[in-house]
């Protein structure tokens, strides 16, 4: 900016030597400037708190759609445990992201592999790192857990969900997203040394650092506990066990989707950015684009769903489309900021028929997932990763992640391989890093018979057996409600017989 | 601006000759102006665009809003239904807007009738349009379109609900904004040619433009359809087809609240503006007038409703209220910018009193619309544009709509009745339109077969007979639930045979 | 700020007399800086006012938040009831806090007691109170009143919540807030005067101001009512009554999560405050850390909850947690601003063993509050503000209350007693105020038979007998929907005789 490379030296030779006071004059000049300077970096740290800290508290609404998604997609009998793990995933995340996660993630300089500064927030602020980014962030990390707790619902133990979501949002999301998104990560694009192929790995809101991590971990959760009892027959036919309440599943995704707004345009965290200054193209537009990019790949993908299933279904199907959305969300979240408007409904539209295949794969191979968790953020979210090296545009790519000019960009819009070679490189390290990590533990907590409860408790619910009662009660026992209207109901029946 | 006008030349002829280099000096200093001036429009771009996109966040969460408030409002057996519909105005609203609707909108210049670039975003952005301009206007097309699906629920065929949805979004409703919000409407207050009489429309954030139209476009589809079966009985009384869930009523009621701090003082679409510069009072005060005239007005209709239908029913009805309350923000929206806030109680008063009027008079014709949507948002929205001609003020209009001076105000408040003219033509015209366009259209799905329903279907429910199955299932078959806490339930009348 | 001090005089002696114009050239200059002064002015208006209007909605947003979690914890046969109070706090409050309360509260020059300026939001704005001020404190007061409304559910005339609602929304509340927070309050930290015991009481967002007013309020309540039918059984015993809806306690709570948001953080009011100009640390920072303050103190709570009841009761209760959090927010809504993190969570850990400890007390002393809002606002509001004098820290203290250096700070942080003793005043203070006003209001009430319903009334449910029918229609009585699934699951008792 002009006003911040205000020289005094070079002022006061233009005032020269007839000037009472050509150095005072011109450092006097000069001060004012830098004093406006200072409130210049004054509005923008403002301007992009509110920004960062706004768009976190959407993040954070998404725990609480995924808590009415996966509500409404178990059984009633199961449905105080689910919500139970949604806040918890929230509740001992924080602390979790608070003492350990943050630092792995985000404390440079690190080793590459993890980071090793911040622990408990110490030294929070830094010019780059303020509290707002921590509670983005930690929104993040609660996310992934939140998809995980969808693949293993109505049958896994209490004491395994608070294991494997502390392990998950306190080592194994923030090892993962320090290395794509931390400066000093070896694979990211804001990598200040070399970048990985000469590239990095352009992940922008996390389709593979958030969505596979959390569906990969639910894959190898579902997978080591087996199907719910009923959900494939004698005949290893698949039987639909239907969620109970189609309101919450629809509540639960308008809220995941109001709070897609604050992941994939919040991942900026900054918005007073000029591309050049003094023009109308900046930062904010760009900002705006990935709300756009982001809305349409859902959209898409939810009208893709609709008329796919109904062919396929022969019904018109809410939940389907809903679950078809958020494919689309969790396709465009990794390139959502680089790609055309254009590009996002072919995104999403891929992403629908992605979520179909891999919802039949599951079925043929008798796998079950409760909310398609594992094939929804898995993958959708591979999709995406891969969607990103094909698509990414240059301008784009070079206004989103400028230090390195030249960088490559999608293979279809003339990029080059070397940004599709990252992400396949993203692809097998997520895949192999949660493999290595989730695998061993939900397989050690199967072996200590602490991961799936007994199939009495299965049967009866575990609302009942392991959290006190069900959910709801709409008909009171006590009063006069059941008398009232309740035995009119059952009268007829009574009355047949005889 | 100040800063903006730094002349180096007249700088430099007060320095004068002794100077050593005088144009030097002056220019360098003006340079550094002129950079801090760039800098000043870098935090406008960037401060208006979180206002603006923010605003559109909580506009999208109406729809979250309404399908909540529809799911509510219907019985139980088309819950699926309504919310489906509801997903699908914002998935289908979001490829239609972006495809035509946003262009014939505001791509001007236009003909005066109908916009003409930006289709599929192309150009965008530019001075005046950002993506978060379209993302803003895209909220408000769905929300039109949300209204309509209120009126013509329980009854119609889904196929109907994809095609005029996307009518409405992508051609109706487009066109409608474009008149009276686009600098190149006919009927705009922004116009910067030859106003409507002097005037132009003040339809602030669209008690007209969007309430009306959706109000109106579910009227023609209610009407043609027909009530409900058992709406009416034999007697041709009314009876009461009560919403499956209050909860969710009241629970869509105020996120329609909430969203509409993002409908109505987000449509100011910037916030800092000031009045005078350096000054505590600009935009941003207006901005929040706004808010609090919205707030007043629902407040008090909601009162008045809980107390007027308390006299008429004998009981305090919360559904009532909600409805009354949603009155009161729908005739509020034209005018929320330009009145006082007593007005804005006077506004809210007479809303509740209009949709009382209108939900006895549609009783009376037999007029069946679920949701009240046509009396509701037509009937209240109607009221809010004679108010407005009405009740604003001189002051407000001339900051608001600043670039013509001297145009006129509310009558009310001594400004002659030309506004009140202009609102009357709006009312007719908007009348005129939606029955030219989405009249036919229903009639034609009515006469294709298309529009409504199978009476075996409505009696059956829709979510059963399209949607493959009902929206909730509180108990199970097939567990130890039922055989445990219903079989007790339902013992004392086997008992009483015999 | 430096480009405000441009002094022409100084600045013209520089250029000295060989200058043709110095007095010209140097008041040139400086009215450049002086307009370049307006616009940051203008800007941190705008920025400012978008921080609080933002943070305004998410309060806002409690009050949805109150309305589930008030319904989701009565019985089903009194949803409509709590839900419409829940919504007339909202509306009533409006009128009332917009002709009176805002007026009482903030409507300084007052005499230290009560407010008197602003009646009817008259000579609003100011260069200290915008619009955007009044509806954030309304949606404050609101507050207040739903926390009350959860204390009396399930058994109070509705015309009782009318009365009591509108009381302390516009006089209760307001005076008050006024006395801790405004500016010109006898125990305001804010106070331009002495302060009390050179301290003033530093209750930032109103543990005590809103917490414990609304707490000690429903205390009363509920206490003159007593319990409900039911509540305790003839041996004395207490007897859950149980919510009927889990889903909607857990929705409301992370609604409440959610607004808290813009409840600790919001009550900063303005963000762009530089500590030192031109640093990355500044008021900002400190936003961003109530939030994290805020959050790990609910975190905390939460977990706390979900241990000691999982000793306490054999099993792990959503509810309990729920209230958990609900209680670690209320704790450190007074100190969120002054404490480090690391304190967050002791506040967070001791506000669970309090809010068990005092309903374990309820229980004893046949206390019935079916929110358990007394103990939680009231308990847990007392516990935050002794916190807050225990562990606010001096950095923090002079930075969020600049005016008065070296004022006292927390007991255990080395700031000595004196903020503890006006801490300890404040709880007095309320307690003594809310038992003058509040507590004869409900026996007034309880005198004249206006509080609380019949027996029958109440047997019965007050849907039913007051607001015109049942919340919920699952099953239609008109419809094949019976008739189909709903027989079968009949059928097995009726073949049983015979």
């Amino acid at each position: 900016m002009a006003s911040q490379s205000c020289s005094a030296a070079q002022l006061a030779s233009f005032f020269g030597p007839n000037t009472t006071n050509a150095t005072g004059a011109a450092e006097y000049i000069c001060s004012q400037f830098s004093g406006v300077s200072d409130r210049f970096t004054d509005t923008s740290f403002a301007v992009d708190s509110t920004y960062l800290l706004f768009s976190a508290y959407l993040v954070f609404s998404m725990q609480l759609g995924f808590a009415m998604l996966c509500a409404g997609s178990v059984r009633a009998k199961n449905t105080m445990n689910i919500m139970l793990t949604n806040v918890l995933d929230a509740a001992a995340g924080g602390l979790f992201y608070y003492m350990f996660g943050y630092a792995f993630a985000f404390g440079g300089p690190s080793n590459g592999f993890i980071g090793k500064h911040y622990f408990g927030l110490k030294n929070i602020p830094t010019s780059s790192s303020d509290y707002s980014s921590f509670l983005y962030q930690w929104a993040f990390a609660i996310a992934a857990a939140g998809i995980t707790s969808g693949s293993i619902a109505e049958r896994t133990q209490f004491v395994a969900y608070l294991i494997y979501s502390s392990f998950l949002t306190g080592f194994v999301y923030p090892v993962v997203s320090h290395w794509f998104w931390s400066p000093d990560g070896w694979a990211s694009a804001f990598n200040t040394g070399d970048l990985l192929f000469g590239s990095g790995v352009i992940d922008f809101a996390g389709s593979g650092v958030v969505h596979m991590v959390g569906g990969l971990a639910g894959l190898y959760g579902a997978l080591i506990e087996g199907p719910r009892i009923g959900r494939f027959d004698h005949g290893g036919r698949a039987v639909a066990l239907r969620g109970h309440s189609a309101s919450l599943v629809v509540l639960g995704t308008f809220l995941l989707w109001f709070g897609w707004y604050g992941f994939n345009p919040g991942s900026f965290n900054r918005i007073l950015v000029p591309y050049v200054s003094g023009n109308y193209y900046g930062q904010w537009s760009a900002v705006g684009r990935t709300a756009v990019t982001t809305t349409l790949a859902g959209c898409t993908a939810a009208l893709t769903t609709l008329f796919v299933k109904r062919i396929l279904s022969g019904h018109w199907n809410v939940t389907d489309v809903c679950n078809g959305l958020l494919g689309g969300f969790a396709a465009i979240t990794a390139g959502c900021s680089v790609v055309e408007p254009w590009a996002a409904i072919i995104c999403g539209f891929v992403a629908a028929l992605v979520l179909i295949g891999c919802n039949q794969l599951a079925e043929k191979v008798k796998f079950d997932d409760p909310l398609e968790a594992a094939q929804l953020h898995g993958g959708c979210g591979a999709w995406g990763v891969i969607f990103t090296s094909l698509f990414a545009t240059e301008d784009y790519v070079s206004q989103v992640y400028p230090d390195k000019p030249g960088r490559p960009y999608g293979l279809f819009m003339g990029g080059g391989g070397r940004l599709l070679a990252a992400h396949i490189i993203q692809i097998l390290v997520i895949i192999g890093w949660v493999s290595a990590t989730m695998g061993p533990l939900f397989f050690i907590l199967h072996k200590l018979k602490l991961l799936r409860i007994s199939e009495d408790d299965e049967l009866a619910g575990m609302d009942l057996t392991r959290h006190g009662g069900f959910a709801y009660a709409y008909e009171d026992d006590e009063d006069a409600h059941k008398h009232g209207i309740q035995m009119k109901r059952i009268e007829p029946t009574s009355i047949t017989p005889n």
